[in-house]
This record gives C-alpha cells, sequence and structure tokens, in this order.
C-alpha cells in the first residue's frame, strides 16, 4: 500500500536481512528498520516491531530463511536450525501463523537452503494474494454508504499487504462504494487509534476512532451495520482466538443482530486445535496498561503513566470468541459458516 | 474518607466559597480548590473539576446556595438566582442529580438565603447517609472471598462521601469480608485507571486495572463473580444512564449469568423519564479520546497525543442499559427490582 507517494510492504527480505516498517513507532513515526539475522528477527517479532498475524507469519519465515543462511557457518546445521526455529515459535505462542511458516521453512530446509528462502518468500507472496482475494469475497457483503466496525488493527500493517479485516474495505472504496469505519481504539496497545487509523487516514477513507467502550452503545442506535475483525487463530469449530475485545464486540453485535465477520487467510485456522479451550493466551506486561505512548506538546514521543501510581493491571493480550457470535469467515476461497463441517470442507 | 491520614469529603462549602478536591489532577497531584462564586463552581462542573453523580449534585446545590448569596447584591434577586439556575443545569445535562439540587435549592430560595443555604448542606448530608445505606444493603451480597467488576468511578469521589458502586466494598471490607476489585480502565476519561484505582490504593484494597476490552473474557472463565456500577440517571422503567460502556459490560454480564448490580441513591431516580429512550446524551469533545494525561518519566505531567495525528473521534460520553440487563438497584432503601412498579414503590 502507499506511503507518501511510494508502495510499501509490511515486511520484507534481501539478501541476508530483514527489513520492516517499525509499528511501534506508527503512528508518530514511518520508520524501516533492518534485521541483520534470526536473532535480531525474533527480538523484533517479540517486541511487536511487526505485528499483526500474517506479518508475523511472514517474519517468522524471513527469520527460519535467515537461520538457514546462518547454518552455513555451524558445525551442525540442522541443529543449529532446530533451535532457531524453537526460538522464533517462542516469540508469539498466541499466532498461529508464526508456527505455520517456520514448519513450511524448515521443511523446506531439508532440501537446500535456496529452497529454505524461496519458501519463505512464497509464505509471503500467498499472503499477498489471500489478502486480495479477502477483499474481492468480503467486498461482496459491502453495500455503498454502510459504517463498518473495526477492532485492532487487521489492514495491510497486519499482512504483508492489503490485510484481512481491512482487505474488503479497501476493495469496496475501490469499486467506488462510500464506506465509513468506525475505529475501535484497542486498548491497552491502541492498534485502532494507532494503526488503522493511519491507514485509513493515509488511503482517505473516513474513519472515526472511537473508545473501546462505546461499540454496544452505537449498535443499539443503529450506528453499526456490520462489524469486521481479523483473527490469531482459528479453531477446527470456528472458535477464534483474537485481540482482546474481541468476544465483547461479538457478543454485543449478536444482542443487536448486527452482522460479526471474522476476515483471515486459510493459514490461520489450525485445525488441529478442536476449540478455542485449547488455545493458550498470551498474558503481557502489566505496564502495557499502566503506560502509553504519545506525543507531548513539542511533538516529541513520550511514555507517560496514564494509571494510578501504585496501581497494577492485569493485562491479558487476547481473547476466545466462540464460534456462535460469528456471522461468517471471509476468507481466501470464500465465505465460510463457522461449522467444523463447513472449515473442514473449505480448509481441511 | 481518608487521604494522607486526614478526612475528606469531595465537596464542602464554606462562607461563601465551595471547596473541592479537583479530581482533574488525580491521581497525579492531591489538590484542593476554592471557588468563590457559582459561576467559577458552573465551570468546576462543566471542566469535571468535580464529577460523578452525588458529587455533581451536591456541588449544584452549592453554587445555587453561592448564588443565592451573591443575589442580595443585584437588583433582581429572583432572575438572578433564576439565570443561575438555568446555567447551572446547563453544565452536565446528563446528571439528573444536578437537577434534583438545583430544583430543591431554588424552591428553599424563595422562603429566605439561610435556608437555600442549609437546603444545600441537607442535599450533601443526605447524600453522605444514603450511601452508608447503600453499603450497607449492597454488603449483603458480597460472600468473602469474591471479585467484583466496577466500571467508571461510582466511589466517594463520585458522591461527598462513601460513594455508591464502591460503597458495598467498602462496607464489605469494614465487616471483614476478602474483596477483590477488577477496576475498568473507563476510557476515554480513564476514571477507573484514575479515580476508582487512587480510591482503593488509598484504601488498602486489593485490586487490578484492566482494559475496557478484558471484561467479556474475563467473565467468561468465570473470573468475575458480581459486577456494581454506578447511575448517573434512572428512568421510572429502570433503565440506567451511566457511563459509555455500562451498556457493553451489562449485555456481556448477561450473557455469563454473572449479577450485575447498579447502586445509586434514590435522587439518581427520574420517574418523569419513562424509559431510556428519553435521556439526552451529552457527546463530550474528540480531544478526550485523542489526548491523554499522564506522568512522564521525570513525574511531569503532560497531555500526550495518543492517537494517529490526522485522524477524529467520536466521543458520547454516556450510554443507556436497559433495564432487562440489570439484576437490582442498590439504593439506601434497599435492592430494588429494576420495574416500573417496584421503583415506583420504593422511589415514587
Amino acid at each position: 500500500m502507499r506511503v507518501k507517494d511510494k508502495d510499501y510492504k509490511t515486511v520484507w527480505m534481501q539478501g541476508s536481512s530483514v527489513f520492516m516498517i517499525d509499528q511501534n513507532k506508527l503512528p508518530f513515526q514511518f520508520h524501516i528498520i533492518e534485521l541483520k539475522n534470526h536473532k535480531e528477527t525474533c527480538v523484533a517479532i517479540k517486541e511487536m516491531n511487526v505485528r499483526g498475524a500474517g506479518a508475523i507469519g511472514a517474519a517468522a519465515g524471513y527469520a527460519m530463511a535467515q537461520a538457514a543462511i546462518e547454518s552455513q557457518s555451524t558445525s551442525d546445521a540442522l541443529e543449529f536450525v532446530l533451535n532457531a526455529k524453537k526460538e522464533i515459535e517462542a516469540t508469539r505462542p498466541t499466532a498461529y501463523n508464526l508456527f505455520f511458516a517456520t514448519k513450511r521453512v524448515f521443511a523446506a530446509f531439508h532440501t537446500s537452503i535456496q529452497n529454505a528462502i524461496d519458501e519463505a518468500e512464497s509464505i509471503a507472496y500467498e499472503d499477498v494474494n489471500a489478502c486480495k482475494m479477502i477483499g474481492a469475497f468480503g467486498n461482496e457483503l459491502i453495500k455503498s454508504g454502510v459504517k463498518i466496525e473495526t477492532h485492532c488493527n487487521a489492514g495491510w500493517l497486519a499482512f504483508v499487504d492489503y490485510g484481512s479485516a481491512l482487505a474488503p474495505i479497501y476493495a469496496a472504496r475501490d469499486s467506488g462504494k462510500d464506506v465509513f469505519v468506525y475505529v475501535d481504539e484497542t486498548r491497552p496497545r491502541s492498534q485502532g487509534a494507532h494503526l488503522t487509523a493511519w491507514e485509513l487516514y493515509n488511503e482517505g477513507i473516513p474513519h472515526a476512532i472511537i473508545p473501546d467502550n462505546a461499540g454496544a452503545w452505537l449498535m443499539s442506535r443503529g450506528e453499526i451495520d456490520l462489524m469486521i475483525v481479523g483473527a490469531d487463530r482459528i479453531a477446527a469449530n470456528g472458535d477464534v482466538a483474537n485481540k482482546i475485545g474481541t468476544l465483547e464486540k461479538a457478543i454485543c453485535a449478536k444482542e443487536f443482530g448486527i452482522p460479526f465477520y471474522v476476515a483471515a487467510p486459510s493459514s490461520t485456522f489450525d485445525l488441529s486445535c478442536p476449540s478455542g479451550k485449547d488455545v493458550i493466551i498470551e498474558n503481557r506486561s502489566e505496564d502495557e496498561v499502566l503506560f502509553q505512548r504519545g506525543l507531548d506538546s513539542l511533538n516529541v514521543e513520550q511514555i507517560v503513566r496514564t494509571s494510578n501510581p501504585g496501581s497494577g493491571a492485569l493485562n491479558p493480550a487476547f481473547d476466545v470468541t466462540p464460534s456462535k457470535y460469528i456471522t461468517g469467515i471471509i476468507t481466501e476461497k470464500g465465505i465460510i459458516n463457522p461449522t467444523p463441517d463447513e472449515i473442514k470442507k473449505a480448509i481441511g
């Protein structure tokens, strides 16, 4: 997508370096970082310089390719890459795309280093194409003039390009429809207010940031026609692990009869995971709740404590939305009903 | 309640001045402000130096008493006080206690200025006693060891003393029970993270701040036994206007079978308002969503922009929770079922 009249992807590889847009600096600074080896890429994934299902998957694939290149100068190449795989997989345990990517590149590494690199590139390329298709299928759900709510960031920054939840919105805009987007702030890390708002602003799509508290109220007033969110992992029964707050929105959408769609490429499905109960949920540091990042009056970035000094916080980073609250899952293969049979038929 | 080993009320009058804890400075600074006339008190109510149903009511009563005193030096005392009443009522249109207070003091003013002052004191005194009784009735709902979620601040800072939603928690603690409180951050103004957390911290009650997004997830995991919130206005049919996000929590609590109580003195009921549909909802400045207040690394208070520069926001400050989601309303007269008949019997 476009940033300052230039086309960018979220993450890419050149030689043995991985490059990525530093999402921890957005929306206040646009900055590209270079990661020279797999360990640096691991830190970037863990520290969320790159985040979002597809982008993590691509970054993890590239990190594996880096490990494959590095393994040339080790005594036991297989052991080295196997250890790297474990390191990479430990960075973000909730992100299923990460495991999908490490597994594929590891398998390719058994044949050759070049194959490992090619496989990592394929993962990124497939991600781009899947997102394009998600946009096309999702666009069919959108009538001109609708108001769409989204949670967190499942835009192009969360993938290699286009995005999942925002792809239908970009496709609708490209096909001449009017859309308005309510952007959930998405505390504690404010991916909505930081990243989704940044994307929509750069693309010129009308939008308003809303506090996470406002969703149900706007729904009850008929202000929301449709809700689309992303997913970090989808179980075989259609339960969806996604950013904390997704469950709350899905329950409210159902209560008010508002269609609630999850948009995700098929790589997000984990058919070995029977239901949402089996998903491990990542708890993150309480500091993400207690402190926030912003620009002061001199446009200098500051980390400020926005909670009562002395009080602690609880920070469950993800939740699981049972399939009964989900209207459908928009994938690159079409829109799927969130039932075990339909999922097996489409993805299995 | 206690602050640094001294007893305080939220707002009080001395001579012709109104004094209040500046809640816009909490939790980072504890500061008392003096308001020398009713116009200054109006600004304080509008700017939310004082906030919360009962405290606004008391402040509005005191502002009316100030206007009564000031009217002595005007040519048309009645007109002056009537104009002051309108100014006061325009400060926070959603806060029903405000109208309750201005009406009472205005009626008393017809007999004498001293009666107006006494009436304002009575309103504050009744608020304290009502909150004490809410604590006693609410305490009966609390078993030792429970985990209670609360939204926004309906603690003593929201009243003259004790509070509504937190009064049962203070009463439970005083009667030797163990309680743990999950404090909703309550964006955009973070009254939970700022005020409720400050209160609980000062009172030594175990608590954790949670993002507004985390409620449903914790409920689904059995982490919440009970939810208690305050109210800004309760309609004759039991619908409750309260801080934005209350509706969302109430829907989720019902979904998970968790008792959802509203705690409010009977002055919060507006029997002339048939249902929640008739409540005017205040929209506040988008800057409350786009900017946040916090302490920087040098412990200096800063206002920082925490959203994408260029993006706008929508800031509906309150929502209406239909009575069907409410288990009961804890008042100073007992716990009431949120039905028109029960409310009429208890309050009417």
